[in-house]
């Protein structure tokens, strides 16, 4: 396939400062992933692709667009110019939320295949109106839901869909942070449930294979008043249930003392799946106290490594082949809808139908 | 203390058949419990407790009531010889449920000391005009909520009230039972919410150490539509929230394909503790198709089977020690009250407020 | 069958002293086992066994045998007039060592049936004295290998025999006390081998089911000095080869500061099998540390519980049917055997063939 | 630094078929590593490092080096073209053993710092020969016992060091293949302890910090009567002590039906620290039959994929800083002389004194 460009991929955000709160210095030696902003690691899986090339960086901060592109032999763009480039294929958009559906609308105007970090919007019209934009246009556009192409969960769906527990009845989904974000970054997230929760409710879609027809919330702010005076929540627990009469319960906390917690766990007909936490290493110790083995891996870029180079895989194969990325622009509006009504349950202490 | 009376205990009930199902018969040798009823189970824990003296069994089915009496050298009795005889202290009440409210209160005016089986009456009102008489006749009265003696459940809450995890902010309650009961058993139960999540609502309000203030319920028959035309549901979860904004997720079925699936998980402040389930043996078998190790112990009277002796210690003790026994009737009632607003939760798709 | 008498069994001994100093007030709630002499196991046992009756109990000291008789209904009883009952049937010899083989020979004399703890006693050609009166008197004697009646070894062995590995090549037995017995028990112990490793000899012979034909030891004092002054060593590893070729590893320490660990893995031509330690409780806390979960049960009484109850279900089931059982004496004498050939394989750094 | 070469890393040899028989189709999914020979593996990994430059491959099998050498970028070199070429810095060398130590004494002449796969010779004599020219040459030279830079086991390792389990008392390590090699390759492998196990005897010299002054070996032919004819054992368990008196056991089969057995366990005097497998993912199922987890990593150039990626790093960082690499030569002839010593105790039946 033709070049990629990461768009624009390196502003320092609040995110990646929460995530660097949460290494430890002996922590490093078994840490592969060196801190970096999402799109830089998006950068460094395309370069290292065999079947893609790296063609340029698009960032607001020149220097970090040239030190980014130095490292990968890329060039540095504008997003003038790589627009305009007829031999630029594909585009990968990792800038803040806010910018996501101006740029993917116009990548899409400019014929470019489009990976976009989730979510498209916090608006879910606007998100409507950008896939509207994308339909129109008639190019491939890939949401960046990594969690799928994490190597435990797609073991655990293939497993689902393979018929080893027949029929679902109870998914559970726990998805904890090591710590809050900033109060900087709370306030323009758009809230846990378009946030955070928006991993889980893809999640939750993905492995139901079904649409939930009912949300309700409940939610508490437990860890920092501040951030209910930002007006968002830091704990919540969610209920969905299928047409099929299916249930799921996805439990979210802004703070979990031992790092990042991320398990799925699955009821069915014929038994239960689980994936379970990464952990740092296998190595315990038993002593006097009880025996002590590793806490997960402490956040998303060390859980979710190989899930960010896997999803790009299967962006580049997908270009490849001609067929459509998966998760789309569609998939990325309807998780963005159980956030919405998770947030209208919230407040009317109903559970929404959708 | 003085003689204790066990009152019916062996009436073969729906129940224990379910129980006997979920045997294998390679299992055996590991299980040290025999085929038995809860009744006969409380009749053994109290023959070998060194403080108490078994000294009569009552049973509808006298063949049975001599049988169970013979094994433990006790007299086979009459309800009306037990109340009058004033040697008798207490009385253990495990027949059917529908008999519980009228043989506490005949024991209460009797003035003995009461343990009886969850729950007093499936009836909220019913349960609480038989406190009021036993109120009045002030004597003793525990209610079998079991669950809070079992040795890992009673240690994850003594660690919990040391504060090992801080501040609760996420209960997780997982409850299954390895197969349904049968339909008989179901018509009569008072649903699932009465007959099974009961449990760990109580569970729930004693580690939570606080009143739930709201519930939410979703529910499902998805196991077997019968159980749905006997006006029950067989895989429920269900959402409370306290006072200060802790939240509880439970999660029920009536089918797990691997056993009894009983764990509790809490995320504080602090971090996180959990029990997770007992396994029949440590042992493993490494091969082609992975690590395969043993399922959880087969149901309640294996899981529980320190429980019960634990709590017939405690009931013995508190009695011997003049203190009340825990957990008490309103313990029984709370419990009540939240299965109660559970089952309007599913009729009206809201929260309720307690 | 006919009544069984404990003969001496109170006798307060260094072992039992070592046993509770491995206890930690905080343990207590979890372990049902009290605080007792092996001897006041057996008794117990016996006791509850429903084919069984406790006839006496016989001590050096008068005043722990009418403790111990009393708490079960029975009576004090001398050598002399115990072994004069003809009523009795069988007795249960659980003194210090030293005086074993001269019990056992009185009690075959007088036609009991005879459980002896183990060793037989510390010299082989003693032993080998003691199985041929018992022989020339034609009654069973069984000796107290217990651990082959836990329940985790004993399913471990059924998953062997059943062929789930296929044929044996590797045997790995890791066996480690809490901490080292008091010197005074050391000097008179017969030493590691024979003391300690004795049990994992009976273990290896059992699961390998076919004769060593070599044994190689290594062995050291890392711990204590004194050990080593008294002629002892108290860290050692053992390799056993049999006839066909499979090999076996022992591990013996005698102090691990997380506790009792007796573990057992086996490497088949068809895969693995392993019993792993069993812990205190199934409760495990996550928090910035790791995760820590619970240690193995502290020592042989809470660790073989359920194991000494099981080998005098077996006596007394076998002497009920008829049938001899097993250990027997000669597999007291094979593993007092495979201690010598351990003991000479550490003074001549040589290999011993058998 | 300066440009490194891999001479000539890509011969087809019989290990890497081996691994390719241990991979089943559905694994793939969840192993980024494909199928490649452990010289393609070292290239990657100097192609991808920031600080070094891969300059040239050299193999005899001209298709073989061009296709790797246009993989990352590289050109075609000749054993004398390389070594002529003042440009180039370093070479590693992963050829078939016989090759080591003439091409390090080579690179050593021309003045290369030099990388070397184990062994550096099957004879103990011709590989400290090899080592007096690289000496006297005065040029850095590494020895690939990869294992040390394994992520858990380095961890392991530093946890020890940092006193956490206090002094070694015991080491057990256990290293099993999925399944033994082509019998042409056991053929001309040096066996057994100098092909397989000298792995673990560089491990235990590491963790031990100390000199084995003792070994004795046990070893049979258990799985393939062919390797018995070859000369070889394919099932072996070997003690070590050193002079502190610390005991080790290993344990090596070439078959484990459930794949790469890679664990080592530390005894210390304040408790103990254990390095288990590495799992294909925390997937597990629950089913009737039990609780099933994945298997281990299933060969070498997955379960040690970090491992080689990081004893490259160390290489190349020790030549740009100027120290000596670790493992260096000494360490491969000291694990040689480990091995020649078990195989002499395997044929005398005796320890042997080193």
């Amino acid at each position: 396939m033709g070049p990629i460009v990461v768009i624009p991929p390196t502003s320092p955000n609040a995110l990646s400062s929460v995530w660097d709160n949460s290494r430890r210095p002996d922590d490093d030696q078994l840490l592969p992933v060196r801190r970096r902003r999402i799109g830089a690691v998006h950068a460094e899986n395309i370069a290292r692709h065999p079947g893609a090339r790296l063609r340029a960086i698009v960032d607001v901060d020149p220097a970090a667009a040239e030190r980014l592109a130095s490292r990968h032999g890329s060039e540095v763009g504008t997003q003038a110019s790589v627009l305009a480039a007829r031999s630029i294929q594909a585009v990968v958009i990792a800038s803040s939320t806010s910018t996501h559906a101006d740029l993917v609308e116009a990548a899409a105007r400019a014929g470019k295949a489009v990976f976009c970090e989730k979510p498209l919007d916090l608006d879910r019209r606007r998100a409507a109106a950008c896939l509207a934009v994308v339909a129109e246009c008639g190019v491939p556009l890939m949401v960046g839901f990594n969690r799928r192409f994490d190597p435990h969960f797609a073991r655990l769906e293939r497993q689902l869909r393979d018929g080893r527990i027949g029929r679902i009845e109870l998914l559970s989904i726990t998805s904890r942070d090591p710590s809050p974000p900033p109060l900087a970054y709370v306030r323009v997230s758009g809230g846990l449930f378009r946030d955070m929760m928006i991993h889980d409710f893809d999640m939750a879609r993905w492995l139901l294979d079904e649409e939930p027809v009912e949300v309700f919330a409940a939610a508490s702010v437990l860890i920092d008043p501040a951030i209910g005076v930002a007006g968002d929540v830091d704990t919540s627990v969610v209920t969905l249930r299928t047409g099929s009469g299916a249930l799921c319960q996805i439990s979210n906390s802004r703070r979990a003392a031992y790092g990042y917690d991320q398990r799925i766990e699955i009821l069915g007909s014929k038994g239960a799946l689980r994936a379970d936490n990464v952990a740092l290493s296998t190595v315990a110790f038993a002593g006097a106290d009880g025996i002590i083995s590793d806490k997960p891996l402490p956040f998303f870029l060390e859980r979710f490594a190989e899930a960010y180079r896997l999803e790009l895989d299967h962006f580049i194969d997908a270009l490849t082949r001609g067929t459509p990325p998966l998760p789309g622009g569609s998939d990325g509006v309807k998780a963005l809808a159980l956030a919405d009504a998770a947030l209208q349950s919230l407040q009317t202490r109903r559970a929404i139908a959708l």
